[in-house]
């Protein structure tokens, strides 16, 4: 079982964070460290009310502030906003995490509406929401998958395999470099689910789905880009133990990988292959 | 001006949609055609109220709406699901971006409540969700951008030096390969804000917040990666009206950039760079 109050680090404040991975180069394993982008969630707030909970890389958090208000049309320019800071809780490691926004005039009077309007899912975030409290959350309800004794290994030549037998299912990206493709394996690499998308989550949702729809179970997850937390969260939710992916993972997805016990593999390549977590699920390592 | 009636195709049903393009390679620059991502809003109604609006490329919708309701936790299993099924309703264009969830069981009587909490924004879709609807929507809120006669035409040089420009700026990025960048560009290629994110979008916000607290304004976005319906968005609502980016757009990011009068310029590679919408604001096309 993967142990949890020693695995979700305390959240970041920088725009990377190192990982501690295991890295197989050919027959040589070696346990090393890596820098992955560091994503956590920024509670912005509307006069003291939760307006929305973006994941994003810490740094310049008002100006995403500033910016995702004014793309979604609640300013219309500076001039709107009062006052724009970073929570003045005194926890920093927390408030950091929330960036409140007070508008004046016009736009002030339509703040209820507009809160109203969107309502949030994640409501109850205080002065606390960060990667920590998410995943803690998310342990509230959901149970890390097991590792199966029962379970053979999956070869490390299976998961090598994945990124050239997805590519030649990938009809559609050759055309247009514009579309994310996913698929769901069963533990000897063969394709049982694929789907492409311009959205990654929509693609991992749209493999998920069709194995829903249809009973099949798979035991792998490939992606053709990066790993986000998003990724993580419906890979455990649809009991997938195993995630592949071709590009990086973020920190919140090492985060999560581990205390969902999902195994997560990254930088898939022809070179070599990086192990973020649950590496007693793979066969030689 | 751009001319709005002609621009916005009607929506695609196809995970692939051709479009118009000015090729620029060297010195020769061609009118072709070129095939794009295909990107449309699908609303994901429960019992009949919409759900979610998720911006996907067509095809295999059912599949992608049941994959969300998992990931979102609103079944547990197919068991849960009643029925799924296109919109029926007669005008099949516009019906086919419509997947009509029913619940049964336990499930059911939690919709109620699912749909109070997550109230849309995007309240009014009717049997009408799509690219055309949607940029119709923006259409009667937002004025494209105007050619001014009067600004200098931007030399395409100093669209291809972007890139370059962008990647000695990106710090982050060959840290961990997992970030996206975007800049804001003065019209001869300054960069004068560049910002780094997990999320493509935040990564837009973070720059157009940047200029918008400063009140300094810019003529060229520049993305590291591709470019969806947001980023064109994004743009237009800052008043920045050339997009250019590494990689593909996706068709609604073509549809929007043409009505919006955003040039849109995409594929940037030494090679040489695509112009999907706008050309007239560039010197030597």
């Amino acid at each position: 079982m993967t142990k949890r109050a020693s695995t979700v680090p305390t959240q970041s404040l920088t725009p990377t964070r190192r990982v501690e991975i295991t890295r197989v180069v050919g027959p040589t394993v070696t346990r090393t460290t890596d820098v992955a982008a560091a994503e956590e969630p920024l509670d912005v707030r509307l006069h003291g009310r939760s307006f929305a909970v973006i994941m994003r890389t810490p740094g310049d958090d008002k100006s995403l502030a500033a910016g995702f208000l004014l793309s979604e049309r609640i300013i219309r320019s500076f001039d709107d906003v009062g006052a724009i800071e970073h929570c003045k809780h005194p926890d920093q490691r927390k408030a950091h995490h929330v960036v409140d926004v007070y508008l004046v005039g016009g736009a002030a009077s339509r703040v209820p509406a507009m809160l109203e309007q969107r309502r949030q899912v994640i409501a109850n975030s205080s002065c606390g929401v960060c990667g920590r409290s998410t995943i803690d959350e998310l342990l509230g309800e959901l149970t890390p998958l097991p590792v199966d004794p029962g379970d053979a290994r999956i070869p490390l030549d299976v998961i090598r395999a994945l990124p050239d037998r997805l590519r030649a299912r990938q009809s559609t990206f050759d055309e247009t470099g514009g579309l994310h493709a996913a698929a769901i394996c069963s533990p000897d690499g063969e394709i049982l689910a694929i789907a492409e998308d311009v959205g990654r989550h929509n693609a991992v949702d749209k493999v998920v789905g069709r194995l829903l729809t249809t009973g099949v179970s798979g035991r792998i997850l490939i992606v053709s880009g990066r790993v986000s937390f998003e990724i993580i969260q419906k890979a455990w939710i649809a009991g997938i133990p195993v995630v592949a992916a071709i590009s990086a993972p973020t920190s919140l997805a090492v985060d999560l990988a581990l205390a969902a016990g999902v195994t997560l593999v990254g930088f898939l390549r022809p070179g070599g292959l990086n192990i973020y977590a649950g590496p007693e699920r793979l066969a030689g390592v």
